[in-house]
Formats: structure tokens, sequence, C-alpha cells
């Protein structure tokens, strides 16, 4: 789809970090003017939605310096590059929840914020969760806490504004649509 | 909530533009050890969800430079300054669709990124549509193409990835939860 087509006359890297680079390009408007856009890149994102065998949803609770404070989300990390999204979510899942699983199902994947970023989020639902004999290590710079919440306790955390992001939201009101718990 | 709190040792701010600014954080982690941390600083954002008098969901696509693709969405824009978000919701709500309303209800609002931004998206329901006489203009930068479709040819967008985004996927989920359409 190039609908309204911003065709790139030049482009800039003014950072290339560890989780975003930065890219501010000149564009050639649809109307033929030309406008800036600053255009994060990001190597995309997974997320699980874990639910217990006594049907618990799997929450993890940490903080989130670019908010200042700790929310609760579903567990989800960065892509590496070259990564099946499958493989992240089982990743971050053992890692961060000390579960596993035998599979994933694909719940939905979207953009966060098109208007800036490119990162694209993929979400799975994650069932029959059996504990790890041996857990993982987490990333060193990585500090969560687990919660089992029931879906009344995970609406009212939304509520709460605890639980306070784009996944979280969609995979609650998504669990609340399905007939899972 | 300061649980796991990452105190910043140094912040470092790398670009500020128009719609993100660019920082680098040095961080002290919860056990001592220290990070870095790249963060996106963004104004916040508003979108609608406007239902016509014959329910149905008013949609823009437009070009989106991150992604290098157009993509369809509820109509959204930036906060400014200072700026109550309903103000936001009506004045997008207008100028992108030609309509207006005589009231506007909180649906929720989230953040979209948590991991990199402190972006937060508030998401409104319009209904009871009216088209204004005089049509707004866009900003000078904007170019979007209307749509008014049915819940159930929403959900086909979003089968097929025309419907793509955190806030648009979430809207169509919550009216697909309501006894609104």
């Amino acid at each position: 789809m190039k609908k309204f087509e911003e065709k790139t006359i030049n482009s800039k890297t003014i950072y290339d970090g560890k989780v975003v680079k930065l890219q501010v390009d000149d564009v050639r408007l649809p109307n033929g003017q030309q406008a800036k856009r600053e255009l994060i890149k990001h190597p995309g994102a997974v997320s699980v939605i874990p639910i217990t065998k006594d049907n618990k949803i799997v929450l993890v609770e940490q903080y989130r310096k670019p908010l200042e404070k700790s929310i609760i989300e579903i567990p989800a990390g960065k892509l590496e590059p070259g990564e099946v999204p499958e493989i992240t979510a089982m990743r971050e899942l053992e890692e961060e929840t000390g579960y596993t699983t035998s599979h994933l199902t694909k719940v939905t994947s979207f953009y966060t914020s098109p208007g800036f970023a490119n990162e694209l989020m993929h979400i799975y639902l994650a069932k029959d969760l059996e504990k790890l004999t041996v857990p993982k290590a987490l990333d060193e710079d990585e500090f969560v806490e687990v919660l089992e919440v029931t879906l009344e306790e995970a609406k009212k955390l939304v509520e709460e504004q605890r639980i306070h992001d784009a996944k979280t939201n969609y995979a609650i009101l998504y669990l609340d649509t399905q007939e899972l718990l």
C-alpha cells in the first residue's frame, strides 16, 4: 500500500543504540512539499499471555525507566536479529515466569506507535503451563516479580492503572472475550 | 510504585525534536550495578473511536513513514503542551473525519511501548456524530482518506493486517465486546 507515499529525499541516523535507532528523514509529501520525519527503528517485540492449569494469568511487575515507575505486564521481550517470534516468546516466558509450555498460539500482532516507531508487537497465548525444574536466568539488567491473578483481579489492575500498557490491556480485553478462563 | 527503581546517575539528551526527544540515562540497578537506558520522551497522544448514527466506524487511511506503508487507523493525534486530552480528541475527530460530536466517553488509556517510550495513548468513544458544515483543515503535512465500515468489515481489515496498530486493534476488539453496533 503506497497511498500518500512520502518519498525519502535525505535520511540521517542520529543515534544507533542497543534498543532503538533514531533517524531523521526529509520527505517529499504527496502535494510536492517537503517535511521532516523523526523515526524510531526498533527490532520488534514479542509478548505472551500465560495461563496456568488452574486458570490464572501470569504477569510480571517491573520498573520501566521511561515511565519512572513499575507497572504490571504480560511477559515480553525484544526480538534478537533474525529470530523467529515463537523462539523469543518461549524464551521470555521461561526466563520471566519460570514456566514453559508445549505450544504457543498466535493471538495478534500490531504496531505499537506507528506515528513515530516501527516496533511490531507479536502476541501469543501459552496454555498448559509446566513449571521449569531448573529456572532460567534473567538478563543481568532485568528485575521482575511474578504474579498469578484471576481474570477478575487482572481487570481490577487495569482499572487501577497498575496494568497500563497496550499489549497487556489488549490481552486482558482479549481474555475477557474468550471462554478460556 | 518504586519497586526495582532504577536511579538516574547521569542523563544525556541526544536529540530534541518536533515529536520525540531521545535521552540516554546511566542508571543504578537494584543490585547496585550500572546499566544504560535509551528513552524516548513523547508528549502523549489521543485517539477516537467514531461511530456514525447508522452504526459505522469511521477510520482513516494514512501513510506511516516509520512503516513505509499506509495503514488504516482510528483518528488520532499528539497532545499539544498543556492540552486536555478531550480537546485533542475533538480536534483530531473534526480535522481528520469531518464529523463532530456533542460528547466523548473515555474508553481507556495505555502506554504504547513502556520498554523504551513514555507515550501515553488516551482512547475516547464518540457517538451521535454530526457532519461539520464547514470542514476543518488538516495539518499541512497530513494526508488522510476517510472510510466508514461496519464492525464485520473492520474485523476483516484486522485479519488482513490493513488495520495493524495497538489503538485500532484494541478499538475493534472493544467494539466487538460492546452492544453498541
